[in-house]
């Protein structure tokens, strides 16, 4: 494909590229998760915990956020830490728990995968493949998730402006995986009081733009568990398409992102309300 | 007051000044605009022109935004403008007009003011006055307000922590006015696809910081008008007790703000729709 | 002046209003403070402390500066402070202290104002009139002191836009008074490590749009004191023409801003090395 | 190493890990590249073209940077683009004319590499590897690099902080190779006049962090050619132990980066200027 035929005019100072823009694809897409579409008119909840820490963990969140109507599971097996010191997460043997919460649960499940090196292994366990925040630009992570047939969750960069966050998605699409979903998590700004300032213009903005479909974590959008729920109403009430929500069984004992992370309780309170909010503006979350 | 005893530690990193503090004050503060409160579990809506331009122009989008529901006329006479070629508001003469509008529909009124020579005289006119983004750190302004008993709608500045906004609102309480309301209207970040980025958790933030009533402008926020909407849903669903819309009868025949502002007739349809949004949170909208 | 024909295109993604633009003047602007001039070759060091606090800490600061090298001296009587509850400085007794300071020293001085009703009274006593970082989008106040026929010091706002920066400083050439110096002191950033970031880039940038003189504030910018001296042997080097530092003859005790205010001795010695980096750009600093 | 005795505590709001802390190790580290030590007295030049595009580009650019002063040769082989579209870099036939090029000329050379599968085959051609801005928080390929003895051109992320760049390098370190050299390359901000704000401050702020050399890179820094000559020379003023700039042989037919590529001619110009500025803060650039 030629550089200058590649991309699409847009009204709002930049270009989308071809595969990703709404001109060339107006009907929204669906991604297959399992089973579970995300991009209809049903309003998707991922949760679970941020790292795979021990079955009982992971099982015992799993059965909750089930419960409580969450429809995939997230757990990550490789971590990225910003110190070396940090845990890393338990690498594969968090991937064959995950597969276990699975059997044990029905729910497909999404986790991270972070070097070229492990995307076919990771591909062999998990329903889908997150790139996150940190690997929004390594481009030779997303070519090597593009040539797998798994739907990819695309968080976006936090320092990434919406024009990159779409050019990135393309370079999934440029090799011939079209199974993505874009999620919003915050950016970073000057103001500290949140971990990161979550950009919900950026949904309809995205939506607006691209035929992809649009979910929203709340969790490190904020970073304060106690914030999460007021942000996961705005996220749905401005039209995502899913949230991503960060739950813990026991959130004090979280080796990571506890803070953050709602209780199992929590969640399914939050869980009740954000059906009325859906269904408001005539969407649905469909609770067990 | 001595300055270590004037403010009130709190766990997100920064300490509050004891006048707006929640601490200091647990309840909720309501602030009365001509009769109309904000601050109660009635979401009240602002609405109107960026700048007053003519009688013709302000009577009919003030009966209009009133028919669609707007409890308070919002409308420039003095404006700020980056460059000192564009129009600069129609001065005192704006403000006999927007007296007019308020015989004329009952709605009172919150108009700006920039200069501390002019709060005596704004102050005979409006209902409540507005110091804005750019002036959320002029001191002098804010003291001088603080000298009237008018209500006063502080915006937050695009550049200003949520700290330095309830540090400006100190000022206002400290000269003896508490009927302060604070406006989130969207942050300056490296995000260039909207005019600023709206932070939406700047509201639970505020709230739980401060006794204050917090609302939000969707307008300036996003400074789209096919956006507004969905972002007025959001900041509703988040907790805003109030939101200011900017509405023309003509957009595109508006001096000013035109690309941001709602017709009359968008602006009908989606007070429709945040009513749904404020019943599902177990607040309320009321309706003509 | 027709709104579409007050703007110069430039090739940096926006105009520059006509007043200030380098093309309808294509000469370096020389201003005059009380026969000190800044914008030709030479240098120029504005040093004092931040705030006014007695009569024996200003002389004392005052004649080492003199003694260091300084051409004009700085200090603040009217102090902008995020907290209400701060030491608001000295008012017009700072400012009949600077006025003592100047016979003793000869130097002249720049102290800032930030209320228009101010601007008469303060023009009385100073040789320059300062708009501070949180004033620079007051129209108002940019409005009075462009009616004044002092030199004016715009600071640019912490999070404005060079071309913001360029509008404010065309509504006081739009008055009638060209005799205004553009200060680069920092911009906020996501960087907390320093107080803000300083922009130097801003000052090539500046100096190729505007023929008004650019100096730097190396304290502000960093909020530092090791490491002022590094930054402002950077600001010369990148050509600025003059530069506003902060000196306290006993920081550890000063009222604000001791952390980043140089000793009398530093500053002297920082002099030297200054000077040795306008040699080598083919500037200027004339030491006593 | 246990969590919490891997982090030194600083005075500037965080604690820096231990085996990049100048706490740890008071003496500045020294990094040899193929004979040239970055780290001392001199200031160290890198130069060359932004991609490496045929050899007689290369060559002849190399060539002249040489004979300028540039003791290091630059140049992409494999190129991370924001679009799937652009140019992506020569991939290992690039590396063999950096080969042939460091032949020629005796230059050791430097090259990014950007997927883990790559760094053993990268750095069989490479004097010094280069991990890219947008892969600073790429930790599974910041382990591989340290696996590797070779120098490391770590550059700093566009939104990181100083704090995230340091345990960035930690990385680096953590794995055996201390031949770690931090690179300022400007940060992502809300101004958009230059590409990016050089955060310069960061200069002196990471060497009183951390026992690593510290360079800066002025043309991506500001993203314009006529521009870099002033921010080299800042660069040096502030203290950087090197710069790295883009030189093209004919920057108007580059194919990445040309408006912001130096003539071979502007960079010998530039070279005696920046000696002059070296030699005013007692350090040194030697020239041919």
């Amino acid at each position: 494909m030629e550089e200058n035929s590649c991309n699409v005019p847009t009204n709002v100072g930049f270009s989308v590229p071809v595969r990703v823009s709404r001109e060339t694809k107006p009907d929204a897409s669906l991604v297959n998760i399992g089973g579970v579409k995300i991009g209809g008119s049903e309003v998707i909840i991922i949760a679970g915990p941020c790292a795979v820490e021990s079955q009982e963990q992971l099982l015992d969140t799993a059965s909750s956020v089930k419960n409580g109507g969450a429809k995939i599971l997230r757990g990550g097996a490789f971590k990225p830490r910003s110190s070396p010191y940090s845990f890393q997460g338990l690498g594969e043997e968090g991937l064959m728990l995950l597969r276990s919460a699975r059997s044990e649960t029905g729910l497909p499940f999404v986790t991270e995968v972070m070097d070229t090196r492990q995307v076919a292994m990771v591909a062999e366990y998990a329903d889908m493949l997150q790139v996150g925040s940190r690997n929004m630009q390594n481009y030779p992570l997303l070519k090597e998730v593009g040539l797998t047939r798994k739907p990819i969750l695309l968080k976006r960069g936090m320092m990434a402006t919406v024009e990159e966050f779409l050019l990135a998605a393309e370079y999934i699409l440029n090799q011939g995986n079209d199974q993505v979903i874009l999620c919003e998590r915050g950016i970073r700004t000057f103001e500290t009081s949140t971990r990161n300032t979550l950009d919900l213009s950026a949904v309809p903005m995205l939506k607006s733009l691209t035929h992809l479909p649009v979910i929203v974590d709340p969790s490190h959008g904020t970073g304060l568990r106690w914030m999460v729920p007021s942000l996961a109403k705005a996220a749905v009430a401005v039209g995502a398409d899913g949230l991503i929500i960060e739950v813990h069984y026991k959130p004090e004992e979280a080796i990571c992102d506890g803070y953050q992370s709602l209780s199992t309780n929590e969640f399914a309170i939050l869980m009740i309300d954000l059906k009325r909010i859906a269904l408001a503006i005539d969407r649905d979350i469909s609770l067990p």
